[in-house]
């Protein structure tokens, strides 16, 4: 029997607000009849969308707030104004308090990790939690981490980021022990930051069991799939990312120019409809939205501020894969095994201080 | 009258040696009559060749060398071994002697560097040269730097960045004054690298003439051609620069697998296979092969390794554009201008230390 999946909701996120999440819930649904449902919002928005969809109705639960945090705020002023009450704070409360497995939210990304820190808080050694995202490659599909939670990262914090990112691997892609790659300029020993030279020291001596690792990755390796996880600092993984996605999109646009500035290209893509449209799915990246929180005892996953409801599901249907594995405690145990070998012998502190 | 363009090349760097480095100086000739070659290299595989080509044998010369850099050696090991006799220093020193307006080399990208800061000094106040890429964009093209020239950037190095690249800009693309971005992730004044910040507040405040700050760009905004120059340091900007390449050649095979793959697909794509070859044309990284090497006492333009004759023709090419507009004076004019507001009242030396 299948387990229940309980997803808390943060109703009021994103660009387009209640009818992307209840809309995105509903196709998680129809894929998933396992889910239930808890929407965090204003319930004179969302109570209507939720009657107009009987089946949803059934299995999801609505608790008002009139708080939600904008997407233009920073942290620290949504901090102020949202902690307790708003709907993405209630959202990540519902499990922190255990009664939701995962907590989807499409808001503002740093007002998110904010309270996900300040809520749940991070795992034991982890000084600052990461986002992991979902990439897709000629091979599948890899994870690359961090893109965008903390900025810079010394040597113990990319290897945490190493564990953290071959725990979820190993759940998502269903892997005995999956290739790791630090992101580098240049395969050479020799070339990059000297943290990440060190990184790749420990990598290599402690040799750990539920990842194997391969060595400098460059950027063009990413879309190769030449690694399962690719990992990196925030900065550099956050403008990665961007910049692959503008580049599908601007690839997208000049597709589009090409195939409808003659009559002989117009009647080519009649032909060739069907292939464009597996193109399509290949290039959206609505099938690859979510990022995961990676490092907190608990999972918060972050959809696309511009998301639609298909792009809203698949955030949501992520959650259900890294559920049913029980990600946290993977991650968990894979941490405390190494916690002791990586720490300085001079600093008590497990995790060191941040760079 | 067209002046003539005098230009050096190094004849064995990139993977596939004197053949396309020929081959690109021929297909560049034909298109530029006015330009002049100095093939340096091994004459036993270069003559041969250059004799199969009457009309580009009459505009060159040959100095033969039987030292090459090795595509896999550290700048030192190049250094120790290349300098004063092997065909890269030798290009490199041409333009130093003034027989020559640019070098191009698809050699060894850290040798050609450490020998073109060895052989030509970097300019008044710059600290550490910079790589631009020309980035194609729904909009044209825009310049990207620096793309991994050093790792890491002060402020003043940013804005020396983004006044090398605005130079670079008005030249190429003949824009009164280009607009420049920083790179950064979120565009929110309070996000991002402390020094990124500090570049930002130095542009604003000091209101380059020769420039257009536009503020923070993203990863994303790259490919859109929201500004003519972004600006970040060598690290990011090379990876940055590698992922956006591996995603259009993803891309490329995606479209190559789906219009293959049943026969209507195969119908369309004949019908539209002149649409096709312009969408190959945008995404082609041959047209727009070609860094240049910004910071120094001379113009050094770096190929792909892996680029073709036509290709290596484009590296060429862009050397033309950036001589015809005399590239060096105005960047000595830009920085010299203001290298005094930008000087810390503490420290005496201009540029200040690395970072």
């Amino acid at each position: 029997m299948v387990e229940t999946v309980r997803i808390a909701l943060d109703a009021m996120g994103g660009d387009h607000g209640p009818e992307v999440v209840v809309g995105g819930a509903e196709l998680a649904l129809s894929r998933h009849p396992e889910s239930e449902f808890r929407f965090f919002g204003n319930a004179a928005l969302i109570a209507p969308l939720l009657d107009a969809k009987p089946k949803l109705k059934a299995v999801s639960k609505l608790v008002h707030t009139d708080v939600a945090v904008r997407m233009e705020d920073k942290p620290s002023q949504a901090l102020r104004y949202g902690r307790w009450k708003s709907s993405m704070w209630l959202s990540i409360d519902s499990v922190k308090k255990g009664d939701a497995d995962i907590a989807v939210s499409a808001g503002n990304t740093g007002a998110l990790m904010a309270m996900s820190k300040f809520n749940l808080k991070t795992l034991p050694g982890i000084e600052r939690p990461a986002i992991a995202a979902l990439w897709p490659t000629l091979r599948g599909e890899s994870i690359v981490l961090d893109v965008g939670a903390s900025i810079g990262a010394d040597a113990d914090h990319l290897v945490d980021l190493a564990l953290m990112g071959a725990a979820t691997a190993r759940i998502l892609f269903d892997l005995d022990r999956p290739t790791v790659g630090l992101l580098n300029i240049g395969v050479e020993e020799a070339k990059g930051l000297e943290q990440v030279r060190e990184a790749a020291r420990i990598l290599r001596d402690e040799n750990f069991g539920e990842l194997d690792y391969q060595g400098f990755v460059e950027g063009d390796d990413i879309g190769r799939g030449k690694v399962d996880v690719v990992v990196t600092e925030g900065f550099t993984g956050n403008i990665a990312l961007k910049t692959a996605e503008g580049t599908a999109r601007q690839i997208g646009q000049y597709l589009k120019g090409a195939m409808s500035r003659s009559l002989s290209a117009r009647i080519g893509y009649f032909f060739a409809r069907s292939a464009f449209r597996q193109l399509r799915q290949h290039m959206d990246p609505r099938h690859a939205n979510g990022g995961v929180f990676l490092g907190l005892n608990g999972i918060v996953i972050k959809s696309h501020g511009g998301a639609d409801a298909e792009g809203f599901a698949a955030a949501i249907e992520l959650g259900h894969g890294v559920v049913r594995d029980e990600l946290l405690a993977r991650i968990r145990a894979a941490l405390s095994r190494h916690a002791k070998p990586r720490s300085h012998p001079m600093s008590p502190a497990v995790g060191g201080a941040a760079s």
